[in-house]
């Protein structure tokens, strides 16, 4: 299952990145699990990566090779069908050898090639089956590689996420390209289970952190699947520097804020398309948290009710059942919540105030609010002028059925 | 489903303490969904009540009728089908009306009346039918109405939970009977759904509280069916005096210390019935975390596991998927956590050391420890003396289809 619309709209080039998408068979044989990305020289690169404790060991050996090429890598190496986590020192081992593998082949450094994996955790990548591939990967790279890339970086997705933003500034036209994948153990934090972001701009490498930064805490860290955060999550945004304009590293500049929108605008895309695409997903859900004391608690409530599975099979079942949302609301841990203030909405309609149900809501109102495929519960504190909303989907036999069975 | 033995042990009577269950047709009709005890004239009663902000009218009402009873109520009205939570100022003055009609039954005070309710959120509480149960229920009082009680006070549940521990004191027999109710919406904070505990010991209030509260600290506060907290949590002890000893307030007599053992051994076999009748549950799993640097952060690991429902999903289906245990331990918060200290055991079976999978394992190993019905999941953080543990279950095709057709 996912919600709304399948189609992969169309992804425009980035000047200065070119991508090949081949079979390594790591896990399926003949599935093309191994994309390449080539960076041009003088591109910038940056990147976020997931705060699990347990990180993996190409996010472990990415974030050193960003800091050794001064975010000036090269190539971009991503497998699918092993996550290389859970690997320890051998993994680590591993994760170089692919590295020092692709740089010999195109004649850079290891440090300029940055790792990314996804799939089971706990397996030893099969670098020898990778190895092989690469003179192939090398070979194909295109410009024109964004829809095979999208599809070849994906796991239980079942389908593609990407988008292309244009746009003129100062006379000068740039591009902004992305592309994502995942659908479980997503909640991320500080990034997507895996990311690719780039823009033909001239960027410094401290704005460009700084837009990545920006965007993914409005996108990427605002998403929920099943409140699992990845041992591979990571996010990059590229700039290949290809638009001709100066190198910008002025966040107030008319480019640097065309550019935050742009970014902004593919990652929240992009963020909602992996919700969309949830495991077992039937419903996008967005929880919409307001008039509250601080952002934060506004995300306490939002995440709780997202990750909360009694709300989550009643999505599925399109049961309103407020019920739950109330409880959810009241364990969110919210200091001093006067509960006589709070106010409740499915879809527009209002469902419960002062603490109990709104003397105008009917069961009818609920149903049809419940029976639409995107859902907006929207809370209302009323107790100061904070915001914030999170996406989630809904929690199906087919959660279960997937997760059970993604061994086997 | 369910995980073990269904039987109710023999419970034995609580001289002082009488109980009836009859039928009000609150939900469904001719089900025995009423239950009224009686406590003798003398008694004291404590209870410990849920922390979530929404708490239900019956929750307020039974807290102010508490403490305006000095800790001395005569009467404790518990009705299933219908939680009265998310009713607002009309379900105080529903709760508040019961306890009048039964007060005025049996020429008592109205706070001397505690209300517990449990079904439905947000529904009208059917104040008529019960008053019109109150009758039967006076008359039908009995020491031995335990067993029925137990049956009276479930939803969801598909077995009634109860336990009688008896033992002698300084040349006096006493004895501690409890049950309990709970299957979904379960991850008490202070107290389970519902729990009636009862001694016939004399016993001060201010011992009572620390009896009780020290016994829910370490059994209804450490499972979790789903993480969610309801609104409705309550658990009370009764001391009615009966067993002939002089009033005991000292925590460190002989007979508080034996008291504390027995009450905490019926609220430890009480609050994991909760999970082993867990929705849906296949799996009974303790998740024990030791070697922590703090209570705290072996609770936060234990919960997290417990919460995880990529963990649960793979619990469901005997996949012995550590990987993913491994993701929910990194994420748990740890401060300064070094994974290349932790140690992960299956039912003993030693899986993952140094942050990757241990030498000696073998998948045969861990699809062994998988297969059985109850599974103990244990972290050595190797950093500190600290340990908790906590008690869930597992996330299956029926924990989703039992909350998807809860109402329907």
């Amino acid at each position: 299952m996912a919600v709304g619309n399948d189609q992969l709209p169309e992804l425009l080039p980035v000047p200065g990145l070119r991508l090949s998408t081949v079979s390594a068979g790591i896990k399926t044989p003949g599935r093309k699990d191994l994309v390449l990305m080539e960076l041009t020289a003088g591109s910038h690169c940056v990147g976020v990566f997931t705060q699990n404790a347990f990180c993996a060991a190409p996010v472990t050996v990415a974030k050193a090779h960003l800091q050794a090429s001064a975010s000036q890598p090269g190539y971009l190496l991503t497998n699918t069908g092993n996550a290389n986590a859970g690997t320890g020192e051998s993994g680590i081992a591993d994760a170089r050898d692919c590295c020092a593998f692709v740089a010999t082949a195109v004649d850079v450094n290891a440090s300029q090639v940055l790792p990314f994996s996804t799939g089971v955790i706990g397996e030893p990548l099969p670098v020898d089956k990778i190895k092989a591939a690469v003179p192939a990967a090398v070979t194909n790279l295109t410009e024109d590689g964004w829809a095979a890339a999208a599809e070849g970086i994906l796991t239980t997705d079942t389908r593609p996420k990407g988008l292309s933003v244009s746009f003129n500034c100062e006379g000068r036209d740039y591009v902004v390209t992305g592309i994502a994948k995942g659908a479980g153990m997503i909640r991320p934090n500080m990034a997507t289970m895996l990311g690719y972001i780039a823009t033909d701009a001239a960027v410094a490498p401290g704005l460009l952190q700084q837009l990545l930064a920006d965007a993914t805490k409005i996108s990427f860290n605002r998403v929920s699947v099943d409140g699992d955060t990845s041992t591979n999550d990571a996010c990059v945004l590229v700039a290949t520097g290809k638009a001709g304009n100066a190198l910008e590293s002025d966040a107030s500049s008319p480019l640097a804020l065309a550019l935050r929108d742009a970014v902004q605008e593919v990652c929240v895309v992009l963020a909602q398309a992996l919700v969309r695409d949830g495991e077992g997903a039937s419903k996008f859900v967005t929880v919409a948290v307001e008039s509250g004391a601080s952002e934060e608690e506004c995300l306490d409530v939002a995440f709780t009710i997202a990750h909360s599975p009694l709300v989550k099979t009643a999505l599925f079942a399109s049961d309103p059942n407020w019920g739950r949302l109330l409880a959810a609301i009241g364990r969110a841990g919210v200091p001093d919540l006067d509960v006589d203030r709070v106010g409740l909405y499915l879809n527009g309609v209002l469902i419960a105030e002062n603490g109990c149900r709104a003397a105008s809501y009917t069961e009818e109102q609920g149903v049809t609010a419940m029976a639409e495929e995107e859902i907006v519960i929207r809370v209302s504190l009323n107790r100061g002028d904070a915001a914030a909303s999170v996406w989630t989907s809904d929690f199906s036999y087919d959660y279960v059925r997937i997760n059970a069975e993604y061994r086997t």
